[in-house]
């Protein structure tokens, strides 16, 4: 289990890189392999679609039970809204045990932060608004703890062209506990060539263009913007 | 600012490498200094100690408006209870603008996450339980929020030697709210010859040896252990 970091070759880590090149077959989502395309010389590829995770961890499984060495990559942290707990447990279900290892790379969350200033200094979530696999009352249910104690928040997949409901309820229930001027940033596609970083604020942060692939980081009461950095700060004394 | 990532030299990103080996002046705390021993020969090292924070931050900022380029060294990640935001604000209040970029890095819980299993698997919340800078009664609202919201979260800073009511202060307010059996992961010294990772159980996690270089991440109701590995499923279908 490889991250990959979230996109460009620059923000890998050498243990993702040499992992990569010690495997005989590379395995994950077409997109992923394309970002990576100048370590895979001479390897054994296994693309598949979006929605194949099951699939693809399962075919990746196989070919390691099967003996062959393989690396199955995810972009960002394969641990954080990636495949490392769908592989580890899909692997408990073999009879073979399997030798696993997870390489951690750079988040979404901390590549958008760094772009956008330092707006997860401190105490922060990662919500997901996606409701396919987590039912949208536990989702409500935390995004209402959440604004209520004060967290930066960090939300992956905030819309899609079909979902747009549930990234306004969360606007509705962070308004209701902070100001319409706490600082949003929207980081979109980063690290490709089309990589959008935008800072907005609550009360208009709805009307910003935010899709599938953006990240969209909500500021807490001491959030503020300093010379076009979205910060929160960490309580020194200056 | 670089985030050097959780200690060893595999797990930082190019990006890192390149900033110090591009910058004439390298600063930061002593021990993160000597982790990077391998890039920074020939160059300038401004180093302190750990409770220096802001004149650390000043002095890299002075030397960065007397022209000279400057790579500000945190570990794991510079924007996640590191120093960029620290920078930020201080550069604001300075006459002269200084061109800053944020170089973001594997997070100590991104780090401690992979050698647990996949912990962090969905939406999790980043806590840390000192009070140095954040009052106590805003921590513990931020534990019972998180705890009553069945988020998983990674506690940093979670015991010192003079420092042990907040944790057990914690352990209260996640009892409260999930069984003891509930997986508990502590990494302590991560990338280090003394890293050390202990998987425990929520009633019983408070024996362990816990101090200030450990992370300690406690489990929702879903989370389980699979093989040895710490899980929390990410609701797929298997």
């Amino acid at each position: 289990m490889v991250g990959i970091g979230p996109g460009g070759k620059l923000d890998r880590t050498r243990r993702a890189e040499e992992a990569i090149a010690a495997c005989e077959v590379v395995a994950g989502y077409t997109k992923y392999l394309a970002q990576i395309v100048d370590l895979t010389a001479g390897k054994e590829l296994v693309s598949s679609g979006m929605t194949q995770e099951v699939a693809r961890c399962r075919s990746a499984l196989e070919r390691a039970a099967g003996g062959a060495s393989v690396a199955l990559v995810s972009s960002g942290d394969a641990g954080i809204y990636g495949m490392a707990g769908l592989v580890l447990e899909l692997a408990a279900g073999l009879e073979k045990e399997i030798r696993i290892e997870i390489v951690p790379g750079v988040s979404a969350a901390n590549a958008a932060a760094a772009k956008l200033g330092a707006p997860l200094m401190l105490d922060f979530a990662a919500l997901s608004l996606s409701d396919l696999l987590v039912p949208w009352p536990v989702i409500r249910r935390r995004l209402e703890a959440v604004a209520a104690a004060d967290l930066v928040v960090a939300l992956y997949n905030p819309r899609s062209r079909k979902r747009t409901r549930q990234l306004e309820e969360a606007a509705k229930i962070f308004s209701a506990q902070r100001p319409g001027a706490t600082p949003v940033g929207i980081a979109t596609a980063l690290g490709s060539e089309e990589e959008r970083i935008v800072l907005t604020t609550l009360d208009r942060f709805l009307d910003c263009e935010i899709g599938m692939r953006s990240l969209v980081i909500i500021g807490n009461r001491c959030s503020k913007v300093v010379r076009g950095w979205f910060v929160t700060p960490r309580g020194y004394e200056l």
